[in-house]
């Protein structure tokens, strides 16, 4: 089933193997030593991680950084941030890296009881830590070996994932087409798995319960498709695993969301762009290849579900009207300007699952194969 | 790697057939047309499902239900409602049972906008039907097909899942030595699902964190075990699953969250014992076998945890009491008044994280090995 690994759709920065990573701290610690022995003070520079640093870059599809750096220099008030700084540079190449283990934030945190003087006396002291260690070195933590608390992604249809086992390092291959009524879920780390697929394309849904009626019907097989779902806003894991997927099999992605002002501007959006406060690494986990397939407020009148609507609450109206006014993203599509005032002038929001009016399987008997033929999708 | 199937441990109802299910809901259709057609007002009998009508049941180990029954016979004003039951049990043969099929709460609430004058007009009332039809047919919703939104529960280890392909029923079988890094995501149904395993035991964990160090380290070689993952809270999947795969292996189940009153009473005791509110299915997603691994309070002294403890908060405090004072299983059980008492005393709560003190993988290098060798459970 293997095929030659296709051009990359996207602009993908590769994965920084565990070596480089290494290897930067290292150059990191080695400035820091030499300005020592120089009776310099050593500083660490990060970029800002704020959205006054941060553009809409048209080109790469996402939320880009821009070149603020600020110093940290070790002085009197610094000497306990700077420590740990140091000490979380060491435990990241020494406990994760060096022995290719995994950690989460909160781990850290803990395992900071033991670092005396240095240790953190709150976790969101080591968490931003984290994250200007991120934005120093360049990767995103879980290439450092960190690993988010939440797992979250499904994974079902035509795709061989190409993982190992952790301990033996075995190569080991997943079918996701023979996992039965379940699925293959996406682990917390994702830089080292490849993929071997046929599909067609992949399609993203964000509710469980659609998930499972596609996959009780086996509709990755009617479709030649991979299947995944969010549930819900997609985690760091679902985001990475959709986008190197499509990266390495040029695959494109179609998101099949709840129609309100959640599903378009959190879910889709952050799938697709990226979020405002984590600019730093959106270019390892913004999906540019991805377009938007329903449920669009035109949905509604096309498919007759005016009686399968809820009223928009205050919250949905305020969050159109916000993306409207301040979102880059929807402000650079017109057609994301129309769908939103659209749905504020109907004034309601209809859930995937509201197909099931005409029948249990409409959905996937008629909408989903509807919208392939007549390939209306938002950007 | 097959075993013979063991003699079940705990006195699981068995799962009933989906023929059975059909064939009790066409008794009722009968009873109600009998009626009609003998000039009696036609009624359906329902258990009360309320905590008035539960009791803690000793010997069975979880709560069950009373015996208290309501009528809804047919008048002016219950016309709606009586219809309604009707239409729902007959859309549960013809569209669930019959064609094998599956279906959310909510897509049967969108279904019914097709169903005319008996529509619903708001989800809650189908779901409170749907919560009735399940206690008069005396079967679990997912027995007639329903199932969660909520997906939710992992499995990796010494475990085969003997599942089908939902198409063409062809059995297939999962390895879950077999899945790299990721893990098997248990299916919102598990009826049909069946199981081979030479394991030791069920570890079940609270945090997806945890359970992905526990596969990077393929902790269930070492230990012969299978590991779950709830993420939180259990789903009914996820409870039933386990218990499901207890009692047909015969295998002991441990279970490891935070040390905290939520992890007490709320994920530890809806595992064993399930909840208030739905005693009428418990007995089918009860894990009687269940036994409380840690992290109990005497834990944090025993491990030297004082410094990654983080005080009690009022939410806590009140939970842990309210237990104490209200809830059976505590109450009948010394061992977890003196937890909860102990913790009250020390005033600090423990995630099972902060063994990452003492090392990243002291939990499953020194923590785990010292209470399987010890066995102090909690019941």
């Amino acid at each position: 089933m293997a095929r030659k690994k296709k051009q990359a759709a996207g602009d993908a920065p590769p994965a920084t193997s565990g070596a480089e990573a290494a290897r930067r701290i290292v150059r990191v610690g080695q400035t820091v030593y030499e300005d020592i022995l120089k009776r310099r003070k050593p500083s660490l520079r990060f970029p800002v991680r704020s959205l006054a640093n941060v553009r809409y870059d048209l080109k790469r599809g996402h939320f880009e950084i821009r070149g603020r750096m600020a110093t940290r220099t070790l002085t009197y008030n610094t000497v306990k941030t700077f420590a740990q700084s140091m000490r979380l540079l060491a435990t990241t190449k020494a406990d994760l890296l060096d022995k290719d283990d995994i950690a989460g934030k909160r781990e850290i945190y803990y395992n900071s009881k033991s670092w005396g003087e240095c240790r953190f006396d709150e976790q969101p002291e080591s968490d931003s830590l984290l994250d200007d260690i991120e934005a120093m070195l360049g990767v995103n933590r879980e290439q450092l070996g960190y690993i988010p608390e939440e797992r979250g992604g499904e994974v079902a249809g035509h795709l061989r994932v190409v993982d190992r086992n952790p301990a033996t390092r075995e190569e080991v291959r997943i079918d996701c087409t023979r996992l039965g009524t379940g699925a293959w879920s996406i682990p917390s780390r994702v830089e080292h798995l490849r993929f071997e697929s046929r599909a067609k394309f992949i399609l993203v849904v964000e509710t469980a319960s659609l998930f499972q009626r596609l996959v009780h019907h086996r509709y990755y097989e009617t479709a030649q498709c991979i299947l995944v779902s969010m549930s819900g806003v997609p985690t760091r894991a679902c985001r990475r695993f959709i986008r190197r997927l499509a990266d390495d099999q040029a695959l494109p992605v179609y998101v099949f969301t709840d129609g309100d002002p959640y599903g378009y501007c959190n879910i889709y959006r952050t799938l697709k762009v990226g979020s405002g406060q984590a600019a730093h690494i959106n270019r390892f986990f913004c999906v540019p290849q991805a377009r938007y397939l329903g449920v669009t407020p035109q949905d509604i009148l096309d498919y007759k579900l005016e009686d399968a609507t809820h009223p928009l609450e205050a919250a949905d109206v305020k969050r159109a009207k916000d993306a409207l006014k301040n979102d880059p993203f929807i402000r650079h599509h017109k057609e994301w300007q129309d769908a939103l005032n659209q749905m504020l002038r109907m004034g309601v929001r209809v859930e995937q699952q509201a197909f099931a009016k005409h029948g249990l399987n409409f959905v996937l008997e008629r909408y989903l194969p509807d919208k392939f033929r007549k390939k209306h999708f938002l950007p």
